[in-house]
């Protein structure tokens, strides 16, 4: 009994000291989420998937944020309705409940305010809520699983963009490799990657990407140090608060599965990671890496790659006979 | 010992008359594959849901032949490249390994065939098979699993559309509630469906839907006893064989899950599963059906649909760095 309570203790000390360390650095482990409403997930899960939101009736928000490839779409920017060109890259939807706000220019305040943004989008879904509503309200299995969820039957577009955002807040990549390095594991990453970590934080990179995400904690000026050129007409955050000192002023990304989220930066120019961090440290620190400072950051970007969220295809209800039709064709 | 032994004869006994009533119907219930490569399952998992097989990065498989609403896409025609409208339905995935031939027009031997279709359809996918081959011949994960799958890495069309083919040919969807009464069980259906089904048979709809799938067995004028009015260009078989005979001859489509298949025929024309009845009855049995015939064959058809395909959604393996990129926009 006392070797028993002498281990608990040297156990729980080391715990303490593993979590101090963990602590102490600038990045944290991301969890799984906890305390979700199942049936809300369930219901969010189907609506994500469900092209019916779209005027079309192809175009789901799986369609941008596509989780068989790291939750985006990996183009330099997304294709909408009537394939028009969008104007700027889909996000990953991973993780992104930990971001500060949503879109690039953190335009809505949470998930669900992001939600309901491109469905009536003409660029992106092209429909109107109305009509989102009206979809779903005639949509028999819909009916049945809203008043399950929600206790009746009344499909408002608050309760379908909590569904939504209650799905995305289990799109959470928990237990890379970097993670178990930070709980512990010394061997859970190489010496390339500790070394990349190591000028990931020297180099300033951390003063950004930062918190269980590596980023979204904060907006910061793309272009600090030197400008970034880009065709890409976005003037970022001062879209939002109309000031010029937030032109050019993006929401910071999150690094979490940075190597499956190409291309990369707001306007998706850039489809290498070596190329992005060559790119981000003369821009935003102003400093040339040489080839194995370079090597060693990305190395270490990679070792952010997470479990990725494993579910069962969802099964949408049919259309009822009142659905309105989608009309991908003509107006 | 004597009673069970009397039990289990009588059981017999009983199950040989349910497998001889199913076997004297013209459905018979669908059963699972058995077989099929595990190993090519996934592989072709992956391809069906990967949007690299077409030049915009955008459109897989999947796009049109979706997996979370019946294997097709609920479009009168589907949307290809560059948002082009598509000349025909898109054919639900489900069960089309019992289908006689692949596409309406049953260009496509197999389903390995008809995989090799939309993949350089400038209509569809508008990729060419070289580009396909290099961008998975550059992507490390692909080369591993084609290696895995096939014993060395040569990525060629014929294995990548075999593994596809072998994905699909686990699309089946067994224990539909007709199924569970085909195996014995009289009350898996209602009194109206059971009637429904006696009229099916009695109006002379199973001469053309018949076997495991209902359907899919042979080739069918649309229009053999009063024209189909349509604007749909499409000729049928007869762009096939040349044949004037096969003019508007089209392939019998499955009925299994058609309450989930809308909108129904070739052109896509039809909204309900109630009007496609009565407009089959017309012009293919020249037959007038009264309002509760027309209910009870519909119930009938909602018997069909089964259980769908249950699987976790894949997650795709990142292109390389000299994987050819996706040009979603411009040439």
């Amino acid at each position: 009994m006392h070797t028993l309570v002498t281990n608990m203790m040297a156990g729980a000390a080391a715990l303490l000291v593993v979590a101090t360390a963990a602590a102490q650095e600038p990045i944290q482990p991301i969890e799984p989420p906890q305390g979700l409403d199942a049936g809300m997930v369930e219901l969010g899960k189907k609506l994500f998937f469900d092209p019916r939101l779209s005027k079309s009736g192809f175009i789901s928000c799986h369609s941008c944020h596509n989780l068989t490839m790291g939750g985006g779409d990996n183009l330099p920017t997304s294709v909408g309705h009537n394939w028009q060109q969008g104007p700027i890259n889909s996000p990953t939807v991973l993780n992104s409940s930990y971001n500060v706000a949503q879109f690039w220019d953190g335009r809505a305040a949470d998930l669900a305010e992001q939600a309901g943004g491109p469905m009536d989008n003409p660029l992106e879904m092209a429909s109107s809520h109305d009509v989102v509503l009206t979809v779903l309200a005639t949509i028999p299995g819909y009916q049945a699983e809203f008043e399950e969820v929600f206790g009746d039957a009344d499909i408002t577009l608050e309760r379908t963009t909590a569904a939504i955002a209650e799905f995305e807040k289990t799109l959470v990549t928990p237990n890379s490799r970097f993670d178990l390095w930070l709980k512990g594991d010394e061997n859970a990453i190489t010496e390339q990657e500790k070394e990349g970590y190591a000028l990931f934080k020297q180099k300033g990179c951390v003063g950004c990407h930062n918190g269980p995400a590596v980023g979204g904690t904060s907006f910061q000026k793309m272009g600090l140090i030197h400008p970034y050129e880009t065709d890409n007409p976005a003037v970022g955050r001062a879209a939002v608060t109309g000031l010029e000192t937030d032109e050019f002023v993006f929401k910071v990304p999150t690094l979490r599965n940075v190597e499956l989220t190409y291309p990369y930066f707001h306007d998706g120019a850039v489809d290498t990671l070596s190329e992005a961090v060559d790119i981000m440290a003369w821009v935003q620190a102003g400093q040339k890496l040489s080839t194995e400072e370079n090597e060693s950051i990305v190395a270490f970007l990679k070792t952010l790659t997470g479990e990725q969220p494993s579910f069962t295809l969802p099964l949408l209800p049919p259309s009822g006979p009142d659905t309105p039709r989608p009309q991908p064709f003509g107006n």
